[in-house]
């Protein structure tokens, strides 16, 4: 039998927690739980124990309670595609108290398989015009409002020079806020006012379910003018995301939303690290910037959980760009220098609540952020 | 303004944890943390505040440390799509510690928007032509294995009488194992044993990605003599496997896997509850059947856990069928008349390596399982 075994493995960093004995087990268990799920001793010599299984390349005390794993496995594993990829590392061992997902380090081979986000962090601010400063970036509010009041908002907010406006999570395509004519009517307010200032405002939206209609629907998008998608990969499935972000037909920036994936960060004994969801596999699903509760809020990110997500939008991944982390949520034009120490030139400010708590006169507060983040940037 | 509200509402029930001032305060902030996201003093009077934030119907203590909570909102908020839905239920406070999803309770105007499981429990047992027994599965291994060797164990295990032969959920279209290949050879092998033994076993392969060819896939499965399908929606999105379900060039049993789920249910003072995951929210996405890691395994579900997954595959939902509670993991022959009594006959009972350990001679040792099967239940 031909192997169809190049000899190639990627590797996998696992962060567990037990004393030494306790790890060994499950850095052991992790290498059949994440492959054959068969037990050893029933399996014969050859190919699947020399290669198929997952090996235990270091296991490393971080701290008395702590060890991190490396665990490689054959890239053939992943058949070379993002489904296949997310189950090969973490279909199982969730279910594991204290493993959690920390890593990956992939090669080329398996690189390969992926575009990666089009636009990525040049690729955007080309698009938007902005060379050096902070993106800047707002949520249109409340789900329950009517299509004209957010198709007002947006012209205002665009007037004042946002660049990046993207509906909240929640619109979808509720009979009160229809889809179609929500962003039929957002899109030309961007352009109504991108006409008056010069700017390159972007209006992005969501991408209602069902399914099958997403792509129809990101098409619709796209040719009313929105200049981004908006999509949770948590709801639809990343693989969707990386569908939209593929398509040579849609090509519009993608921008990730952890909605229905908190689960997976919050409790720090289990699940998977920032840095790999929203980092190395938002990157892999193509987006080009993720939105994420800023540290600092009611409920929110810790700054290290920040640090780390930010890490993982830029760590080295072969041709797969580097892209914005936009940290938001309760975050206030006080905190903008704060946060630009914090993330660097390279970030989303996203302010929301704040933007219409600063007064009534939501033009003058746009210009307001804009102005406050191109001071920061100029020092 | 045309409201587009008719003012229905579905209850949806979190177990909250803290104290009473605690849960309060967490009840409050889910209301608006699911709609609106927004503060409510900059609201203005009327149909937003009055219909699309969240509404505490009641809170009450469990115990001294737990309360359950029935939060209501307007059914518009959810679009009417299984996506929004999710998101409408679980989109945000999954960040909060202490707010686990334990219950839902939806409207007939809302599971009109589902078909739901397409077989059901009634419907598959027609199929397979088992009327009252409990049904038998076992799962294709090990991931390596060459499509001639899966083959082989499809014949045997078909000739012994196993109803359902799934794959294993790590298989995939690897290039050691072309999924086609692999369809179509298993597929014939099961043909070939029902022809000589007059069952109705059914093979059932996974669906591989990428998404945008995962329904071409299914209709090959199909063509090919497939009786089912395995599909992870923790993986795909749990919409793919609506639409898969709903498709009726498809129109094939399809068999939920938790793969990339676990961290959703394992720390019992957050996430999904099993019920709602794995019962409720399985059959909305058109499952007729699902497997987990049964109770008194290595890492498994407690029994109170698979207690839960089961009464949430049966809880009545208006048109939408009750299911299948699929058992498996570390399962041994022995076993079965303790899981007939704890799951009753309405279960299918999957042992996989214990159909290997159990000898060599695969026919005999399925033909076992179903002897042993037959007995228990005609007790």
């Amino acid at each position: 039998m031909k192997l169809h075994l190049s000899g190639e493995r990627f590797n996998v960093v696992y962060r567990l927690t037990g004393d030494e004995a306790d790890v060994r087990g499950k850095a052991e268990s992790i290498c059949i739980d994440q492959t054959i799920e068969f037990p050893l001793d029933l399996l014969p010599e050859g190919h699947i124990r020399d290669h198929i299984v997952g090996r235990i390349e270091s296991l490393a005390p971080l701290d008395g309670q702590h060890w991190e794993a490396h665990i490689s496995y054959a890239v053939e594993n992943t058949g070379f595609e993002l489904i296949q990829l997310l189950n090969a590392i973490f279909g199982v061992v969730g279910i594991s108290p204290g493993v959690r997902l920390m890593r990956m380090d992939l090669p080329e081979v398996l690189l390969r398989a992926f575009k990666g986000p089009r636009f990525g962090r040049q690729g955007l601010r080309e698009l938007l015009g902005v060379p050096d400063r902070p993106l800047i970036a707002t949520a249109l509010k409340p789900l329950g409002a009517a299509v004209e009041d957010l198709a007002g908002f947006t012209y205002r907010f665009a007037l004042g020079g946002i660049d990046i406006i993207k509906d909240d999570h929640m619109l979808a395509d509720q009979p009160f806020c229809p889809y179609e004519e929500r962003v039929k009517r957002c899109a030309e307010a961007v352009r109504r006012a991108n006409r008056e200032t010069g700017y390159r405002t972007i209006y992005v939206p969501t991408v209602p379910g069902p399914v099958d209609r997403m792509v129809g629907r990101a098409m619709m998008a796209k040719d009313a003018g929105a200049g981004g998608l908006l999509i949770c990969p948590g709801l639809v499935g990343p693989d969707m995301m990386r569908q939209l972000a593929d398509d040579d037909r849609i090509s519009l920036p993608i921008f990730y939303h952890p909605a229905f994936q908190f689960t997976y960060v919050t409790a720090s004994d289990r699940g998977i690290a920032h840095h790999v969801l929203f980092g190395q596999f938002a990157r892999l699903a193509g987006a080009d910037g993720n939105f994420f509760p800023n540290y600092g809020g009611r409920f929110s990110f810790t700054a290290q959980d920040c640090r780390d997500l930010s890490a993982g939008c830029e760590v080295p991944m072969g041709h797969i760009r580097p892209i914005f982390p936009g940290p938001g949520g309760g975050m206030t034009m006080e905190r903008i220098p704060e946060l630009f120490s914090f993330y660097s030139r390279e970030v989303i400010l996203l302010i929301g609540i704040g933007l219409q708590k600063a007064g009534p006169d939501l033009v003058a507060n746009s210009r307001r952020f804009r102005q406050l983040v191109e001071q920061a940037a100029s020092l």
